[in-house]
């Protein structure tokens, strides 16, 4: 039997000791370690796949529990199939490259349903038995459109929310409600062109590459911890309408990347940075 | 012989028939030619290799300027060799390639001279027989700085002044008497991360790409015209040293690919963008 | 209006005079030009956007070739909408990109049906309404597969037929049957591990970096004019099925941009090699 | 004090537990490590970067190499700068990067010397304070050629000997006599173009992308274990001497690269392959 064990903790000397040590006590031989220390934060992240019969899961947090500095977040095989719900605009390059890879079992998560506020992609959603719920934006207010959205969400009980170009500002009571669980995919390379229109102000300030940023969701638009960035590059003869098709495919291999990492429990959250054992 | 040809004007109807016209009276057979216009300024911008027996380039020279637009900038065979004086602070990295590539003929620019505000460099300079002038910005006030930079910079009619790390901030006076002829390496991929301590701002933001930037100075600090960038992969794992580290490779790679294409006759200027004939 | 231009014929002296004099007489106003001479085979290559109201379509045609090389092949307004064929064996991702984009209308082809020699991706397929025929080669001999194969593709008269993954080796009788309209995406940056079960080899050999390539098909297997290439990292951690895995989705982009790039009419042949105007 | 400890052994259960209890026992704090098995070899691989007082390091190698599978590779705080001997042909690029990072202390090692088997890069390396070695391979025997070059070898008694555009072919017993110590720098994506004038046949075979490969030289040509490849675009407009220009900028990318790794102690060999602690 495999199973994987994630520990965040205040750093101190001997950790990694002491972690081998307990699972040696339970029979557990390690097929995969990674370890990293935020000395800024002092504080220590290892994510371990093990072996063996493990006849007390419980006993094994416990005893970790019991030996690890106060304070310390212990997951014992996280479970594999996370639920998510996406949610979308217009723009289908995202949701669609998520529902192909859900339909063939291998996005690692479960799509329980789809939020969007423009009915153009339900049809699309909808040919792989997903429910689609358009809740519009217009004539409410924000707080309102919220509450409707928040109903639907809450109601599957999902891990994660997956903005996939969902271009609506959420506000920070939203955000608030889903700590560390809602993952925007921002298409410019962040810091630069944070906000709105990044590929226009792209054009105008005659860059020489594009990108795309996956990052976790805080009250801080655009400014949460970062989990994928990449970019490619353009030149003179690419236009705003050229910058947004190349930059879909970007945006599309981003987000997938960040939602495979973190489906997989490779990453932390450190501050308003991530750890990605890759 | 082969000669090259490089035309800046407003955009109108037929130019390319009737450039390639006048060059084709003029005996002249093109090899390779690139052309765009660019439309929101109307501009149109080419560049043309040709080969042939060119008997009178100042008859060609004035047959294009009578045909084309008004203002058009033409240029015949731009010298080959540019000259350019080099200015430094501490870091050797990009002073060292350009010196070498310069020693082996394969800069396509001459090194008049190097100027550091340290003399760290000086003893590396002069192994290759390159002037190094040590102007200290110590207890002297900007203007006289810029001053005695100034006086030896136009002592050498240089044809660009790289700025290869170089650490001060030189004033819009300053730029201005070099218009267009200024090229700067930026540590970050701009507009991210636009004026100081780039790495430390990358670190402290947790993104996972750092990347560099060579661009013509303008007035404005940081804002001119991008001609090269790139970026490579980080993550958490760096500290700022090692961004810095990291980041090194990818300034000489960026500085000295933008230097190849300016000093090649690539690179045309529009507004604050360029247009880059790769 | 806007139209496009192709010409592909023998080199010679003053091709563009003659070429934009003639849209000029047609009053046909450039708007995007590339050219390429092949200076090994003497081929001259163009692909030329440009606007005006053209009267007489054949009227063009016939001037040109009177006037071009012997030989000149011109395509004038190539027809937009491509029609292809798409073959697959039963891994999913090549096929879910292009389904997805004909879905929205951003694939610049229509895709006439599907064929798989497993019955794997049948239920996919026709969630989008897309003919599905399951062609077993089992039991049956290569030259009945193939016999079947041709008579459902040439019932649909495509331009193209896109080898998706497809894993069995077609014989050179199949592929001069469809002559530069064959497109197969391989996995691996070729000539590296041409031939079966390249991922197992990239792991043998150690290699830190994996690829995958598009070409036309020829009568040699894996030896065709290469299209577009691309390579991502990776290194000792990853088994035969991480690179698989990874491989996947550079497969997917790869394939993806080739397609873009021959729909748009960018890609001309040259003995065995191609002149991509991107 | 910070030490560095690095063990290569046959894996079994519970060695990381047992090597950071031995680690403790000596008041050793872990403050970065990593480590992978290599199933197939049924090999074990660390690399720990600790700190503390180590009072006996005669003390933890012993008990270590007690404790540990019989045959273990241990390294206790391998020597920081590195000894090595360049060996250069006429190409300047790899030699002029390499003796850059010397003079400035950055390149993790001392340059002991530099071979050329032509002398035209002697001027540029005596520059530098260090003794340039003509030997030439004309008419001698390729015996004769060799013995004349382990002689200045050894005679440094190097840790390493990087081929740095070294064209010559040298033979099995050369290579045997430097076991794991010669690294090459070979201008191709290997596998692909293994052995001669590798430009010229990606030239031929239209690759849209060319490479560099830093390996370990074996007695197989360009079949050793590989450290480092990259890649950059190409397309038809490149010719071969285009190719070659672009390729040096890859080649001394990659084989600076690849010598930091090596001697920063992150490279281990396992079987014909790299393990990389990046």
């Amino acid at each position: 039997m495999n199973h994987l064990l994630r520990i965040q903790c205040s750093d101190r000397v001997g950790l990694v000791y002491q972690i081998t040590g307990i699972l040696s006590n339970h029979s557990l031989n390690i097929t995969e370690m990674r370890e990293f220390v935020d000395n800024d934060a002092n504080q220590f992240f290892t994510r371990i796949s093990c072996e063996g019969t493990l006849v007390d899961e419980s006993a094994l947090y416990h005893e970790l529990k019991q030996h690890l500095p106060e304070g310390a977040i212990i997951t014992i095989n996280p479970k594999k199939e996370k639920k998510i719900v996406v949610m979308v605009t217009k723009e289908y390059h995202c949701l669609g490259d998520t529902l192909v890879r859900h339909f063939f079992n291998s996005l690692g998560a479960k799509v329980c349903g789809v939020i969007g506020n423009y009915a153009d992609l339900g049809e699309f959603t909808e040919k792989f038995d997903i429910p689609f719920h358009h809740i519009s934006h217009l004539e409410k207010s924000k707080e309102q459109f919220e509450a409707e959205v928040i109903q639907v969400i809450e109601g599957y009980e999902p891990d994660y929310v997956i903005l996939a170009k969902f271009m609506r500002i959420l506000s920070p009571e939203f955000n608030s409600r889903f700590p560390e669980r809602i993952i925007n995919i921002h298409h410019s390379f962040l810091p630069a062109f944070i906000g709105a229109s990044p590929y226009r102000r792209a054009f105008e300030r005659g860059v020489k590459l594009i990108g795309a940023t996956a990052h976790f969701v805080t009250n801080d638009l655009d400014e949460g911890p970062i989990i994928e960035q990449q970019t490619i590059p353009v030149n003179h003869t690419f236009g705003v309408t050229e910058m947004v098709t190349s930059g879909k495919e970007i945006e599309k291999a981003v987000l997938s990347r960040a939602m495979q990492l973190v489906f997989e429990d490779r990453v932390f959250i450190t501050g308003n940075k991530t750890v990605v054992f890759e």
